[in-house]
């Protein structure tokens, strides 16, 4: 098995700054969470290609995630995108109707809390990503906070702080 | 989604005794994982009825998990089993041959290093094996480290320290 | 040992507000601190008096601490005050004018990277004003980073990320 | 500020292997509890001599702390001594009928719980030991959970599960 993570930032990957109190995208966290889990019989590729809030991710930044996406798609058996939450729709529904019949599963996920955080969502997100990429048939997909939903209609639930589907 | 998880002892339940440094299986750490995990989605029961290490496990023992089972996948979406690795397979292949058409996925789960230290794969299998209790069909399966084994010929890699399947 | 704690907000007690993703000072976190060490023999006492940044906090602020601080003096056998390091300096040299024989030793300590966060500094700083707080003689300190450094002429670092005597 | 730390095992120490479910020394972990704190003023010099549970400890093995530690104390400001809680005090009283008038601080401290569980006392009393040794009077001590203990006459009370002197 086979698959690309490309990560765009987002709260998941936000990190603290200790000179300025700041938290930002500094840096990818994806290695560090990947080291924590047990995957003996998988091989990850990843491309981190965008370090920002996903409130401040331009149309070019879209755009980039999807021909990036669109390359990965081919290469391998399912694309992972850490996403921030705040816009993770947009860019779901820009794929979604930019790729009419993906090959494979391709699934956004984040977390409401950084990985940084001790009661941080990440890991557990990332976590069912990876065993959902095996699963799923082909689609463009939200999967965290054990659930799987699927593209189009997915939007993020602010109150709850999950997301959820028309 | 509703699920029951059924929790045996094993390696993932161990805990420390500290006052004579043993390492045993005196109660059950699910409720600890479950509180770490967001599941807004999901009701889950737990039935806590062995604590012993796997090796230690009887034919009654064994039976008792068959027959709680088979109670239990009429309730549910689905039935995760917490099981010590040693004898993991044995209990699988008797509820393989005793169960012939589950109306739902019977998954087992553990861990190789017990939960209550910083490097267990306690929190990734159990996480694993709740979003894998939404995605596949109904049969008897293994869901560890990022692998989704089906019975009848799944069996542990002593020497790589995980499952795999004939 | 009887001992008073005083926090005041800074950095150290900085939580993550999932809502707007913010990191502020809505509460305290000393007792999940204090609940994650074992002291057998110490009787402690909090007092949460102010949730600041201490960027900003005023004369007034300052002022409730030195009085908080004067009284708690007498009632215990140390004072430790959680305060953020940006302004730490100003509070402990108001101490120091304020104060002229203080019957007790009075420490100050906070931490670079906010308790919630995995590789925070807030235990070690909390641990060490603990233990100094039954050994260093009455007088004025910043406990941090493995150092008692005493008042006057402490200030921060900021290059180094830590706390140096003139 | 110059210390020696010598790791005897204990434990503090244990580390769990996966092939055989047993929790056993090893090797040390002291360098993963230094990597985990802030010690910017403070150079450390490591002697790992002995792997053992300390009920295994022989007369040879104490011995060769008593050894050490003389050597040791001579070079440096002080002497930390990571123990198994089981026999400390016999290796302690050693060291106090042994060594009439050491140099500098010998500190004794170890864990009721192994570092590699999550809710370890180990960071907490090699932290507490690390910043007491900067300040108590040369002698012999057990430092743990915000105490400081001064040989003769300190043992081991199993009920409390620490440390305490008569």
């Amino acid at each position: 098995m086979k698959i690309t993570i490309i990560t765009t930032g987002g709260t998941i990957e936000k990190t603290y700054n200790e000179q300025d109190g700041s938290l930002k995208n500094y840096s990818s966290i994806l290695t560090k969470i990947l080291g924590s889990l047990r995957l003996p019989d998988l091989e990850i590729q990843q491309r981190n290609i965008i370090f920002k809030d996903s409130l401040d991710m331009t149309d070019e930044d879209r755009d980039l995630v999807l021909r990036l996406t669109r390359l990965e798609m081919k290469n391998g058996d399912a694309v992972i995108i850490l996403h921030g939450t705040d816009t993770l729709e947009n860019t779901g529904e820009l794929l979604y109707h930019e790729i009419k019949n993906p090959p494979c599963p391709i699934i956004f996920t984040g977390a409401m809390r950084p990985y940084e955080f001790r009661d941080s969502d990440a890991v557990q997100n990332v976590t069912e990503s990876l065993i959902a990429a095996r699963l799923v048939e082909p689609g463009i997909y939200v999967v965290m906070h054990n659930r799987i939903l699927k593209f189009p209609g997915v939007f993020k639930d602010r109150t709850r702080r999950t997301f959820d589907t028309n």
